[in-house]
């Protein structure tokens, strides 16, 4: 098996946000997929070592913020190189709630949704959520991962399904 | 709820292959993501009108050959605009056996899968499949859905997830 196979899956560059019960919390992914059309679902796959996650499941609900090409890189890094549980990700990148939910205030696109099932893996959950709101922020770019990869030279978070060893230097 | 929100969401352009017992058969999609990096596992959603659908739930298996730009346009319409059921879509579409799966062989990369797990939406079936091969083909740039739309001026199939009724002039 040849895994380099798996770098030319397509992705988008999203952060992935919840409430933790006192404040906004998310995590940089790449695994958003729309399932259905009508009703409109989505998937996100988030691996279990992401604090986004145990909210995710404690509070059945999600935002997903899709970042475009201009996004101030710290948002990325922000989010997808610190742990939400020891860091307020959302102190310094400004925010609005949309749905009750904390989206990115400078990303192109957000989605929020309920949680109406989940599928486990042996390191990630793939929470299928059923879209409540949805909008456009701005006519940025939507990112791809391969723009992520190519242009602005990121890495992926050692949690991303993406993440190969060596890449990381480790 | 503004859907064309959806519409910022990035995917690739990929044939799912299968086996329906006695030839080669399967559909364009642009639902597929990596799961977890180890053991590799994918997911990949898939209308239930879809004759692949039954053949990957009948068979355990399925295959995802990944597009690149320079893809014959003509292989996504076959596999995007027609079902399985009553045309041979692998006829006039060359092909090669990578463990034991047909692949498009054209597709600039492939990965190979046995179904581990499913979860059930009111229209689509999202399979969770372990990788058990995987392999690059040629050097040509995975086509993104975006590029599918803007240069090749390409539309949803109906079953697709993303398929919005305006698009198609219905």
């Amino acid at each position: 098996m040849n895994s380099n196979a798996f770098r030319n899956l397509s992705y988008g560059v999203y952060v992935l946000s919840v409430w933790d019960g006192e404040r906004p919390t998310g995590c940089t992914v790449n695994s958003v997929m729309q399932i259905t059309s009508d009703p409109a679902t989505i998937a996100v796959s988030v691996n279990h070592n992401n604090y986004t996650n145990q909210c995710i499941d404690k509070s059945g609900k999600f935002a997903v913020s899709v970042l475009g090409e201009k996004i101030t890189p710290i948002v990325i890094g922000t989010f997808g190189f610190h742990s939400g549980k020891d860091k307020d990700k959302f102190a310094k990148v400004p925010y609005e709630i949309k749905d009750g939910m904390p989206v990115v205030k400078e990303a192109c696109a957000y989605i929020t949704c309920e949680v109406i099932n989940k599928m486990e893996t042996d390191t990630h959950t793939v929470f299928l959520g059923k879209v409540k709101d949805a909008d456009i922020l701005s006519d940025d770019e939507p990112m791809t991962y391969a723009y992520y990869h190519k242009v602005i030279k990121g890495k992926s978070p050692k949690n991303a399904p993406t993440y190969i060893a060596e890449e990381n230097g480790k």
